[in-house]
């Protein structure tokens, strides 16, 4: 690099090295968000916001096609209406942000924003389901929540306010309500595979570990480069314990009062963290075609001599591009060198560049750039719209390809709690083992490497990959999926 | 009607003698929105929240069409950040909710929930502008905001907590920043004008009533059928005010260093409680179909003997409307009766109903109903994707010009204090009149009948109406436009 706005301009920490250091630089530099001055909070910038964006528009819409409806709920709670949950969560402690006052006036009752917002729906669902034409009922809705942990901000990972969608949802019967569950959770793995380019595992949450309250909790978990899992979503089936504390009862076909199954579901901005810690270099930021704002970048290069010739043949392609639904950029700056251009567009994470110089105008080709790797590939002007949707393609798979082969050498098998704590130690990713279904056992390895059982297989009859427990040589009941997390 | 189900369904309250009732019927009952717990806060249910998609949708999309990018900033703001205001706004006093505790700990200081996100967005554009090529910057964001105001709740009209879009812009001088206020306040015209079917009246805000801090304040302003005046968005020309105090700056092409010029402007869900008080009647909501979730329902009239018929007929209708991008239901339900079903639709707001009996189905024929007047126009099934496409644009026309015929002919003039007492007070609406300029003269009127001035015309240098004030005789500088208000 040459000059000093170019040097502040890049990245400077190691993905492999200081990957911790790494990703907030990548966030900050690539102008995703920033921090806000509260601890915990962050300011979402219109290069991070747009990808959001992107990632609700996708979910929504598949949301909205299999009869989710969207709502919006207050974003205070009672303090008595949140202390209801006590009733279906042992030791309920909420965690959260307290409004005491409005105005200058102390409120009566304690208003808490909501962290989650099971406790507010609920009674209105009671209010609404009355027959059973009523159900199913699915409602969602996409807006903040607030959790008081007192840990170290980390962008999209770990805020204390963050953005997310959480669905509800009530049924007839334990069928509708577990088909419910598991649509959902097939949409979250959709939205990883064909919008975000990452494969991710399906599974169960030990049952010690579910969400307060369900009968079961379903995860899609994503593996980072640094071998660490992360929880990309969850979709819990309720049983009836909330339908039953909030009193959400119909009266079936035979006029007979029935409590309700209820699930509910939810995706929040850890999605972008998982996102840009999988696809991202030390270049910057790695965007899947899908999300980026633009596509394909068209970075000129011209002496004064041809520099007509050569952006009016840019625009001609700047022009097919747009034409075939590209989402294009001809970038013709006057006051920044190819070189320059290249870079900003390379911290940006715009998968695509195209580079036009008078080589190119002459043979009527351009030459294709892809981000993650840098393969060049000539191609002819005529078709060019098409061409081009073809290297997006090719760099979306090339993304998901990669991603995926991370994965697979990242699942290995274990017998013993030496060879679990071995493994993870020195390799991470995820290890397999028989469990015998005692938290205890997993206290041990958690203790030890703070690696934890992030998910069992979603079916409860799968046979467990080994016959004993790994740890205590008991049975085994399960298989238990450890990994480090985030 | 004709049993108990049937009447607990229907708006028993009249438009005419008890707008205020009816409102909150029509709201209930439409299933648009319930009542929190907590006074002043409102559940937004499906059928409401899927008009403010479509609002915010077109909206949104013309925003990004002129340059905006949407971001999202923390929805606490630290007290001394808010109290940064007292720069610039006189006697600044938020009624605001505090967050003063964090789970179980009081916090070092006191957290505001956003009342609206100037005081947080300007240090970050102050941040992020360094050059001329930073500006215009552009940020926009969806969200809640909480305004601790101890007033009764009326839904969309007055809540505490509201869900609205805050635009905040920077540029580098004040004729860019003008005009930018100029484009917003045509878009929230546009969307008034194209997409709610109610015209709107644009001015400028008195200036003792301007936004805090701000030069200019424009306004769009929709009369509603009792009369009063509803301010349905604002946009704000801010001046250098917010740039000083927040020292929002930039170095210009030849490196010195400017002040930039700020905007503001924003539209809230109060365009829902316009669009409802507006267009409804005594049978429930009325939508224009540019807003309806479902723009056609499809009623099949039938007995047992020609029940095939009839309802492959009407799938047949339902297939071609649907072909022709038209939102259509079927209403085949066995047990209710079509009667029941016509005020069921009629109350949810449907725009237009297609009745289909075996007259119908025998002669090839559709028979249209326009919700808004009852209209019946029959019309052949050849074509009739593309007939319905006419007969939604004949109800979005129905709905303007009533709503255009009712401001027409509610805007008066008057000479003397005792005509604008008069007039508004025998038939409401706007009374215009020259004005002196002095906020005095208002507060006579405001004093007497509670009606105040809701605008002046946008151009400073336009002639009064008349060349005294209608209050003290002094000379008009001005023509103030006097109302009632919500």
């Amino acid at each position: 690099m040459s000059d000093e706005s170019e040097q502040e301009l890049g990245i400077t920490e190691s993905k492999e090295h200081n990957t911790g250091e790494w990703y907030a630089e990548v966030v900050q530099k690539a102008e995703l968000a920033d921090y806000a001055p509260m601890g915990g909070f962050i300011v979402t910038r219109p290069r991070g916001y747009a990808i959001w964006e992107r990632i609700k528009s996708a979910l929504d819409g598949w949301f909205k096609e299999t009869g989710v409806t969207n709502t919006y709920f207050p974003m205070f709670i009672p303090e008595s209406y949140l202390e209801r949950e006590k009733d279906i969560v042992e030791g309920f402690d909420p965690e959260v942000a307290w409004v005491t006052h409005g105005g200058h006036n102390e409120l009566e009752e304690r208003l808490a924003v909501r962290p989650t917002s099971e406790s507010i729906i609920a009674p209105f669902m009671a209010q609404w389901t009355r027959s059973h034409r009523d159900l199913p009922m699915r409602l969602n809705q996409w807006c903040s929540v607030v959790r008081w942990e007192a840990t170290e901000t980390k962008p999209f990972f770990r805020t204390k306010e963050f953005l997310w969608q959480e669905g509800h949802t009530a049924h007839h019967d334990q069928e509708g309500a577990w088909e419910e569950t598991m649509i959902r959770l097939d949409q979250y793995e959709r939205v990883y595979e064909d919008v975000l380019a990452m494969p991710v595992l399906k599974g169960r949450k030990p049952d010690h570990d579910k969400f307060p309250g369900a009968h079961t909790t379903t995860t899609v978990e994503a593996l980072m480069p640094d071998g660490k899992s992360v929880q990309g979503a969850t979709s819990h089936y309720l049983g009836q314990s909330f339908a039953e504390a909030f009193d959400i009862t119909y009266v079936d076909a035979d006029e007979n009062e029935q409590t309700a199954h209820t699930t509910s579901w939810g995706l929040s901005w850890r999605v972008m963290g998982a996102l840009i810690m999988t696809h991202s270099d030390d270049q910057g930021l790695v965007l899947p075609p899908t999300l980026a704002e633009k596509q394909v970048v068209i970075v000129p290069i011209w002496q004064e001599e041809n520099k007509d010739e050569v952006l009016s043949y840019a625009a001609d392609v700047e022009a097919e591009l747009a034409e075939a639904g590209v989402r294009v950029h001809l970038d013709d700056r006057d006051n920044r060198n190819p070189g320059f251009k290249y870079n900003e567009w390379e911290l940006n994470g715009v998968p695509v560049r195209i580079e036009i110089g008078p080589n190119e105008v002459d043979e009527e080709t351009v030459t294709f750039v892809h981000r993650p790797d840098g393969e060049n590939v000539a191609a002819e002007f005529e078709g060019v719209g098409e061409t081009a949707q073809e290297q997006l393609d090719t760099v979306y798979a090339k993304l998901y390809a990669s991603a995926e082969e991370t994965l697979d050498g990242e699942i290995r098998e274990a017998t013993s709690r030496n060879e679990i704590l071995g493994t993870i130690g020195q390799h991470g990713g995820y290890v397999k083992c028989g469990w015998c279904g005692d938290e205890a056992c997993e206290g041990e390895i958690k203790d030890q490497i703070a690696a934890e059982i992030v998910m069992v297989p979603l079916d409860r009859d799968e046979e467990p990959v080994h016959d004993e427990c790994a740890i205590c040589g008991d049975e085994a009941t399960e298989t238990a999926y450890f990994a480090k997390t985030y």
